[in-house]
Parts: C-alpha cells; structure tokens; sequence
C-alpha cells in the first residue's frame, strides 16, 4: 500500500485569523482604546490573511471593541483581497489620490462622526498616512500605540508550524548550496559565481514549495538570500556578484524563505580547502558565540542580555574590532521585526517568540564570518528551527 | 578599423548631485526652512547616489542653508556607502536601538541645541521615526515639507539619459517575451509558462546591463515585470503562475527595469492566434485611449485632465465598468510616484517629468488589456521613451 503525503497548506484557516483577532481585541481594554487601525502590510496579513506590496494606495485594518473588522483595500485589490479568503468586512475606495480620499470609505463604514472615540494607530504609519486618516475622523482621539507589533510577538502554534517549514527548506537550500560547490569540485569543472550560487539555492527553495505546497503565499523575496566569498564576504550587506569562487576562499551562505509569510534565516560559513589558521580561529570564535548565545535566549532573559553575552565572547577572543551587527532581531512576518537582540532593548524574552541568533565578524580585505539560526523560545529555553551543521569541520568543501 | 563602444556607466558623477543638493538647498528659502531631513530611501539615492534597502536602521539625509549635507548610516552600512562614493559627510550610529539612540549621532554633527531652527521633514517618514528624531534635536520645530518629492519631479538630463537606456532595455525585453512565444510555436514546442516567460525576460534585461553596463546600481527589482495571459490577466495585480499559454490566449507583458536605479515601464498586450472579435475591441479600445492619453500629456495640462481624457475613450467605447484603476503615475527613482495620472491631482505637468500613460480594461473570467509606455514630458508636448509597436496588429503571435 502506497501511503501518500498530503501536501502541506501555506493558508491558515480562518480560525487561527479568529484567534489573532481576539488577541488584539482583548489587548484594546488594556490601553483605554476603542479601535485599532494599522496600514502595516505585515499587520494587515497577521490580522486577515490579506498579503498585498505596499504603495501608494493604502490598504489598512480597522479592528474594534463592537468586534468589527474591516479591512479597507482600493477597488484594484478588491478581488485580489477576497480571493485570499480575507478574514475581515471589505471595504473599497476607488482610486488614488482620489476625488473622495481613500480614507473616507472607512470613515463612512465605521462611523465618522463618533462622539470621541479614542483610536490606536501602529507607529509605522507615515506623517502623510496618519494626516490622510485624521483629517477623516474629525472628532476622535488618535494616540500611537504598539499593540499590534507586540501581539505578534508570540507566534501561534499554527505559525510556529509554518516557520518550522521554512526552516526545513532552508536546510535544503544550505545543502543545495554546497552540494553545487562539492560537485564542481568532483567534476573538476568551473566554480559557481555567487550570482550562479544565489540563483540555484532560490530555485531550490521556491520549487520544494511549489511541489510540496499548496497555497503557496506570494512574498518578496519567496526564498533566496545573500551568497558571498572571499573578501566580498567582509560586507555584510553585500549583493552576489560575478566573483567566481577559488580554492582557500571563505564563503557566506545567507539564506532563507518565507512559507506561509513567515520568513526563517539560516547562514552557515564554509571554507573552500584546508583552512588557515586564521580562517578556524575566527570561525571557531564565531561558532562559539552563537551556541553561547543560542543558550543565552531563554524565557525571562532581557534581549539585551542575551546579545551582550553573545557578543562578549567574541571580545573574549580578542575581535571585537571586528563585530559590525548585534546578535539578532525578531523574524515572523517581517524578516526584521522587534524585539531586537541589541544592547539597546530591555524587552523580556518569553515562550513563542522567534529570534534570529547571528553573531558575525568582517575583517576587510580577509572575509566575514557568521552564522545565524532562527530561534524558537520554549518554555525551558530555546532551540533552533534551523539544523544545518556549525562546526568548521562540517563546513569545509574539500577540493 | 574596429570602434569599440565604451559601456554605458549607470553611476552618476559628483556634479550631478552637487546640481540635486544646489536645488534643493535653493528651495528651503521658499519655505523658510533652516535644513530639511529625509529618510526616504529614494530621496537618499537622489541627493547623495547612496542606494540601500531601507530597514528599521535608519538612513537619513540632512540638507542645511549653511552648505551641510550629512548622511546619517549605521555602522554596518558606512563601508557600503563610501565604496558608493556617496556624496555626503558620513556620520554613523552603532546599532539599532542602540544605547544612544541613532539620531544622536546626527544631532551632535549638526548641534542640537540650535535656537529654534525650522526643519523640514519629508512626510513618508514614520510616526516612529518622527518621534525619534525630534527627541534629540528638543529646541527645534519640525514642519512637514514635500520639497524633496517636488524637487524629483522634474528630471535632470543625466536622469532623462538613464531612463533612455532603461527604455531600451525594456523594449529589448517585450521583444524577448514575444520571440519565446513565437519560437514555441514554430517549434511546434511546448509553450511557456507565465514564470517561465517572466524568468526569461528578467535575464534578458539583467543580463544586457551586465554585459553593456558599467557601476550596475543594484535595485530592486533590476529588472522583471508581471507576465499573465488567459483569464489570469484579468487580475491587475497578478503574479505570474504555473499558467501555460494557449491558443487564443490574451497575453500580457507589463516589463520594466531600472539603470542607475532610474524606472520605466513598457507594458504590451499581445494575442496567440487569429484574434476574436471581442479581442480586438478590448485591445483597440485600450491602444486608442493609450494614444489619446498620450497626447493629453503636455506641460500645462493639469494631471487629472489628462487622466479624464485618456479614461474618457473606454468610457466611450462602451467599456467604462471594466477600468479598475487611473491612466498613469510618475516614475523615477520610484516606480511609482507623484504626480498621479488621476482625477484627484491638479498638478501641472512640466517639461522634463516622466510619468507613465497605462490604461487597462479587466474583464473577469476573458482577460485584461493594458497598454503603457513611459513618457517623457517635453517642450511641446510629450514622447514615449519606450518604442516597442502598440497596435494588434504588431501584437499578434501567429499560431
């Protein structure tokens, strides 16, 4: 008897939108509020299901203490959005700018001439946007809040889920990466550029999805990532570029996906050859600093504890002249998204969030050295959804 | 005798962006401002050449009556910026948050405790941000300004030549599309796939600026565009699929690409086969109303008029319920940005704007049509930058 797979459904159900919803409801009370409106393009997907490219056109949330939620789209978008199965009253408005503003069709649908109601607006809303929004609701209280921001913090199980796809992929497309070096080496043919490198770990991992996956989420980027070598390396925001990889050459595969909306990272640094001495001591340095670190996220631990940890080992090691970034930042929806593990930010970390756990070193005219998982806290401490091997020498690409 | 050809170098120089920061600088007088500050990264890359993606880091310009630009960058962007030969005094912050927060940074390289400077600050940037900057810069007032976005309206000749090129590359890339089509066909071969056609015209376009170009500014997207034939096309804001072309398929190409970080668009609306007579309605319906939107565009015309000229031809036609969006937008270092083609903006086009002219029918379960071309507004009227042919008769794929 064949057992067949089912193939694994990048939509979350209207349930889980249910639920998100209720959070953030629940949360108004805490902060005197009345209703909430974001235009964040990962708030509106966490709170609907709706993925959009953001523009000019705004396209925004409104969730209120009635349990309404609206979501208000221009008329462009409109079949774009109920296609999705959007979990929220759609509400249109016809062009951009606009004879009637945009955000008249929310004001009229919820009510503008509230007798001062008072209504939380996410902080990453522009000066522009939030003067668009006022001048609809002449008679309510508008005050900043992070509400939103903070309700995604802890990740559902039914995300915790999709991240854990997309760490799996990624671990394909790290495999993928330096198989094509191992197998250019064996045949003793021409070397990979990191542009040709870059190119075929995407491919890799947008067609395990389309083959595995249904539903598949549209986000920019699906997968793929940054690939550098030798000195390139030494930028930590690089682009792949032409640079053709040569024996000795230390080489950065930055990588990741997003199944579901929900991005992983996963970085691993190889050497091409026998390394220096000089290439496993600053890879060893930085492999210590991340199991030191990855020990360090634990629930109850402040971000900045964590990162200070982390990064001292490094400074231990005598490079901390080296360090250019912090230890690592939230990942969910946005591949940056708060808390920060940065020595800046007290906030606590507790079960359910996912954090980015990637200590680097650049050493100009050398190379950079870093490797990354994202890291799932758990109730005893974390672990990491990414399993690719660390060490120095599960990472050499012998010639 | 050989005469080689010099490549075509998308960096701009030093006397560019001391033409930008000159004019800019002459407009703060205007509006009796001391300085003004943006974080928009499209403004970055126009007054200083930096390009990068903007992130929860912030990048910032400061523009000063005294003569001062300043590019604000975190530590990890300083080596990038200056490798970009960016035209600015850098000034870096450590990290984000940060202990001391970044634009402390700032605030200490141009004095905080200013007596009661007027600074403009461009709307795009975030509450967040806003909040951020004026808590380190207490004695000053903050007034929104557009000066930046109206500054870019009006393109420099150095912007017009790499938008010409963009152009070029565009058409080369319908050109592309359609031949793999065609080949298909006279193959008797298996027919494309949308994202097979849109992957062969992205390295189409990609790999003409590497192979011709010099100082490639990597942005994205550098070169793409939505590919979506059959009944797909009827979304405006699709993604291509799996989709594999039909006989009788509508087909439409919206291509674009940047040099020197510098958009244009070309958009084609092409038909595999004998077209139906419903096909050649729509289409000649959209390429008449493309025409005669493209004659409206003309310095002194208000925005909105040409947009209601150029709509007006569908409505006539009898096909006013299938337009879902305006006639057009600006294009620059945005891809979208003002001024809009719509019946809510009375700005008077001027000569040396470049805005696109795309009007587009969707007709759900058939198909859409849409027809654009970048245009660069002129003296006398306006031209389009992009060449390749309009009319169905130069849009049909014979089977």
């Amino acid at each position: 008897m064949t057992v067949t797979q089912s193939p694994f459904d990048q939509r979350l159900g209207p349930v889980v939108f249910d639920a998100v919803q209720l959070r953030v409801r629940d949360r108004l009370a805490g902060e005197a509020l009345d209703a909430v409106l974001t235009d964040n393009p990962e708030d509106v997907a966490y709170l609907t299901g709706f993925f959009h490219h953001p523009g000019e056109r705004p396209v925004a949330v409104w969730l209120d203490t009635a349990g309404e939620t609206v979501l208000l789209v221009p008329e462009l978008e409109r079949e774009h959005a109920a296609e999705q199965g959007s979990r929220a009253e759609l509400v249109s408005f016809a062009e951009y700018p606009g004879i009637v503003p945009p955000f008249a069709a929310l004001a009229e649908r919820v009510g503008a001439s509230g007798a001062g109601r008072r209504i939380g607006f996410t902080t990453s809303m522009s000066y522009q946007r939030l003067a668009a929004v006022r001048a609809q609701f002449p008679h309510d209280e508008f005050v900043p809040t992070e509400l939103v921001t903070i309700a995604r913090y802890i990740k559902l199980p039914e995300e915790i889920a999709l991240h854990a796809e997309a760490a799996r992929i990624t671990d394909l497309m790290l495999a993928a990466g330096a198989s094509l070096v191992t197998e250019a080496i064996a045949s003793e043919g021409v070397l990979p550029s990191e542009s040709e490198l870059a190119s075929h770990v995407t491919r890799t991992g947008v067609s395990a999805m389309y083959s595995e996956h249904v539903n598949v989420v549209v986000v920019s980027p699906l997968a793929g990532g940054l690939v550098y070598a030798g000195a390139n390396s030494a930028f930590p925001h690089g682009l792949p570029s032409g640079y053709r990889l040569a024996p000795g050459d230390t080489l950065m595969l930055s990588l990741g996906c997003a199944v579901g909306g929900r991005f992983v990272e996963g970085e691993r640094t190889f050497v091409l050859g026998e390394p220096s001495t000089e290439q496993r001591r600053y890879h060893e340095a930085v492999r210590l600093a991340q199991e030191v670190g990855g020990s360090a996220i634990a629930p109850g631990v402040e971000c900045r504890t964590a990162n200070d940890t982390c990064l001292q080992v490094i400074r231990d090691a005598g490079l901390g002249q080296h360090l250019r970034h912090r230890q690592g930042h939230g990942i969910g929806l946005g591949m940056h998204e708060p808390p920060w593990l940065e020595s800046g930010d007290p906030t606590l970390l507790e079960a359910g969030m996912i954090v980015s756990n990637e200590p680097g070193i650049y050493i100009p005219g050398h190379a950079g050295y870093r490797i990354s998982d994202s890291m799932l806290v758990t109730s005893g401490g974390s672990r990491p959804l990414t399993s690719f091997p660390r060490a120095l020498e599960d990472c050499i690409i012998p010639l």
